[in-house]
């Protein structure tokens, strides 16, 4: 079989394949929205080649480096960086030839179907990797890299990129985009305000990071009423460079709405680090709150990405440090956690929250049934480890029955890997043409709509839920 | 596309199609058998025409008006009325004419298949409702309101309603039922014995309630055994009447099995409003309990309906009042919360409880090995939110493995929107005979042995289960 | 149809059909490995004939009188022997006739194919089982039984099984093995170490069990130091045999990793009867840990069952004892509950701990995540409940994107009904098949690929993972 069929994902059924193909006819080709991401603004400000194929494509995905150790491969095999700067590979071939050697265990999986994408669609390439043949791949992907059309900007406009939305702490200076912005190159980079290492207490350097906010924003962070007003301008700084969204990444969907005086002793607690980690839990779910009473104001859109257990393995912490594919779901619930949050702002219209979950036993029983009447609540596509054809199919069929198409937001590529983008949009929008035609064959749904719905899901949902 | 087409809900691939087709034949014009549900007696006792179509298919519907919240239509603009009589939109017409603008969000739910399948066959109407076409649409059907065939007991009859329980309070005097019975018609509509205002001492009025229900039962529900002999007289009336089911919503499945002299001081507690939150759940699981025992006496069917977060949204609830759109469901434990029950009395052959959910993660987990042992236990269908295509074939798919077939009692409409129950029962019976048609082109079941396990699934389990 | 067709669990669509037909046809004959199971290891060593078809097929299958007992057959009409010696039913054509007239309740589970599978391709029988024919058929079952060809080593023979292991106490002296051994027979049986008697204080004579281990291991299990000792001593003894593995059936997955002066202070509580349910909860997770601590040494893979609430009915419990069909899934963490043993050796790649569950929605959420990066981990095939058609499909789908296939272990047929093992390996051999020409069709994978995963799923895996 050719490395990429285009019939791939399509139900094998000829009458609903044949709906899927007319449907994805249709979306294929629409500009790439790419409303949260974690792309590094520095690669379309500096422009410069990606160095090779395995620190471009190997090294920095956590999903392929996970997969290799779970069945033995050392993270230093693969040239992973050690917190203490011990030696670890650094032959870029060797470990591309490491890679090629277990590309087998990824049957089945989405690294699978990016990576084929990635080398037929960017690279030419037209068969699947192998020990065999490793060494031919590694050395035309490294050549191409070279060239100029394979620079970040070059590589942007390929893919058909209309903004995409990095995400930056709020500490950030957002120095590269300013530097993107100065270089007049047209392509549009915005930022999101991504305040997690001010607003979690249990962040490396919370304390230093909030002297840190003093200085950058002028505001006192030793008191409640300026440590909120220091958010406010630096959320003021993000829009400024085109920012519509703020992001959080908690342990859990808790929020919180205290009265304003316990507000302001809660802040003292943990601004003295004597809170206890129910407080600051406590005051992780206030800030939720805060931040959407300020998204009313300013109208950032806010996404809530609650429930992985980050570093689960504190060995691997210690040695690698963090995002090494140790993060793992931990079961989260939204219908409690989330009332004082939406007790206070919830039925406005206005406000747009979008919901994310690692836990998709919450698609039908919380999610759905929460975004189906809440007008501020919305439902972020399938996350990380569910951003998969099976996940998103599940995803569809249990949140579509209650909360509807149009509760939903298109699809997130939320991903560090550049060249993986444009597969990830094909993946989603195959696998959402797929369930739109099973629908049509039937008879659930009109051929005719379903192609309304398609555009929606592919462009149209992420434009008007993110504001671009 | 016409509305309906005659294949909806069937697999697309042809074989497993024709069986679906030919399973369906032999079921889709059974007499509709309609256990549970929330009409009003009232209607098939006056028997007057319904007003006008916002009234009848909009205005009280909560699928209909949360959805459309959810999208930033207010629900004064769709005429729901307020608690303080804050005026609301009037005219239907203005109300229909905004439903129509939105149908399209009810693309990929269930409520789009009742609707149109209500239009098509009860209306006659074969168009998609668009806003185009919503004044002649409306015309259409505010004339057909008037007529004489489409009030409520001709529409019953229409219908083909064999049999359907209305669901009553412990406390209501069942005039409605008394007059349909006096008037001679032929109609069967039974009551259904729905305690919860005189069994959860969170209920709005608790105290008041076991006074009112000491009157009208002559029993002194200030003792404990008087109180339990006043649900005894209460069961025996609404037996009087035809019921053969009680229905608990709690919220959650707890349950409890005190000693005597316990549970009386714990109802001593509850009685004089003493009890806190803790036991009143625990009050609450007696009383299912209690419940159980009385069925194992008169033979009434036990439905506990446990998981909703009623009212979630306090403002809500305090403009509009209760059953708004904002139930939200949460986790349910089954295993340890139906334990005291199930050791008092779950090995009962002669006593049938049965369960619902609103967590389908329980279906495989709990609810379907529970089932496939105690015999006093059997599964309702998917309830509420879960009540859709998806849903349905999710509870097949989950529970049927380890609770076979034989432990479901068929289908529930459970709804108040009476013109959607012949849609609903065809949803059910049509997902029923899609699944039924994989087993038998998987080679799973025989086909004969399909068209009886159907046959059953659309009419016999409920008869019999519920004892009807 | 015929008893059994020959494209049974494959999907109805012809390609996808087509292809399934094709991986199987080269994993049908593949020698069965059955690296987990409950079959007696004297059957092989005495190698006599099974008694009736009642007693082989029915009093003993909790599956099959579970069902029964759900829709009011008493266990004592199916001949289960009751604890105080009570009469049960004891004529076998009586038993087998009152499972005959209600064989249609098997309908859509997986009993039902095993069943037929057994009466095909065992006894040669092609008719459905029914009232009707419950009499011929006991008379052609009860006749072959006589045979010598259907002595439990022929039939070991016949179903083709390369390698079985028991599942054996660490008390066991192992006898039935060591008579195995000394036959001659050439037929490859395996104990494999089951210490929950000894582990778990829980445990009915937990303590008297304890004295028993000092006696039979010579090591003083007053002492934390000297217990432990008489675990390496008692794993020896099973390896002498040929064991590979170690297996737990706790109720839980909690895990502890205590400094050693705490182990040693817990387990003088726990020795003296004096450890609280907490305590004894935590001892059971110290010893998980403890034993994959000895399978670093040893070499044996660790298998964790958790998860089941045992002896639901204290009632049928008392009745009729353990393993009646009253074990009931319950909701089970692993993310947290196993991190102390993770953190002590989860990222050891030459340890191997295997982890079932009967809580499906830890498929993705926690286990194929926690798989897909700890090198000791992998995962288990569906167990019990969820060892079905769709349970399979559903652990296919649900954990394949995340955790591959290659941190999965095959397949565990895990049944004392020794002539149901060939049908349960065909299911499951099927079902992967099915899954697999999914993958295919949808160009998800080549079907060169598809030819190796198969065979690895249907044999590779369980040999490698279980080092069998």
């Amino acid at each position: 079989m050719p490395l990429l069929d285009d019939d791939r994902l399509f139900d094998a059924e000829p009458k609903a394949r044949g709906v899927a193909r007319a449907l994805y006819a249709g979306v294929r080709n629409l500009p790439i929205v790419s409303p949260h991401g974690h792309t590094d603004p520095r690669w379309y400000a500096e422009n410069q080649n990606f160095p090779d194929p395995a620190r471009l494509l190997i090294v920095p995905d956590h999903y392929v480096f996970r997969m290799l150790f779970s069945q033995g491969v050392r993270l230093e095999e693969l040239g992973v960086p050690t917190t203490d700067g011990a030696a670890v590979e650094t032959d870029p071939r060797v470990i591309w030839r490491r890679f090629a050697e277990n590309y087998y265990l990824f049957r089945g999986t989405p690294t699978r179907m990016w990576f084929d994408h990635t080398l037929s669609t960017l690279f030419g390439i037209d068969e699947l990797l192998s020990p065999n043949n490793a060494d031919a791949i590694y050395d035309r992907i490294a050549d191409q890299l070279t060239r100029d059309e394979f620079r970040p900007r070059a590589l942007f406009e390929r893919f058909n990129i209309e903004v995409i939305s990095t995400t930056d702490g709020a500490l950030d200076d957002l120095k590269w985009h300013q530097m993107i912005r100065d270089s007049g190159w047209r392509g549009r980079v915005v930022p999101a305000y991504r305040p997690d290492a001010v607003v979690d207490p249990d962040f490396e350097g919370f304390s230093k990071n909030l002297d840190r906010l003093a200085e950058i924003s002028g505001a006192d962070t030793g008191t409640w009423q300026g440590y909120l007003d220091a958010h406010r301008q630096r959320r003021a700084f993000f829009k400024s460079f085109g920012a519509t969204s703020s992001d959080h990444g908690h342990p859990s969907a808790e929020t919180a709405n205290l009265p304003p005086g316990e507000a302001a002793a809660l802040f003292d607690h943990v601004r003295t680090e004597k809170a206890d980690s129910r407080q600051r839990a406590q005051f992780r779910g206030q800030m939720l709150t805060e931040m959407a009473k300020m998204s009313v104001d300013d109208g950032l859109v806010l996404q809530i990405h609650p429930g992985a257990w980050r570093n689960h393995s504190p060995s691997m912490l210690a040695r690698f440090g963090r995002d090494k594919g140790f993060d793992i779901p931990t079961r989260t619930d939204y219908v409690a956690a989330l009332k004082p949050l939406l007790d206070a702002v919830g039925t406005n219209p206005d406000l747009t929250v979008i919901l994310f979950t690692l836990d998709e036993t919450v698609y039908s029983r919380e999610l759905a049934p929460l975004a189906g009447v809440y007008p501020a609540l919305r439902l972020g596509p399938p996350w990380w480890f569910h951003d998969s054809p099976e996940g998103m199919r599940r995803f569809r069929e249990m949140a579509t029955e209650t909360a509807g198409f149009y509760n939903t937001v298109g699809f997130n590529d939320d991903t560090r890997a550049f060249p993986s983008i444009p597969a990830r949009h094909d993946v989603a929008r195959r696998v959402d043409c797929t369930f739109l035609a099973r629908l049509v064959t039937e008879h659930r749904l009109g051929e005719d709509e379903a192609h309304e719905v398609a555009h929606d899901l592919a462009y149209g949902l992420a434009k008007r839920a993110y504001k671009l």
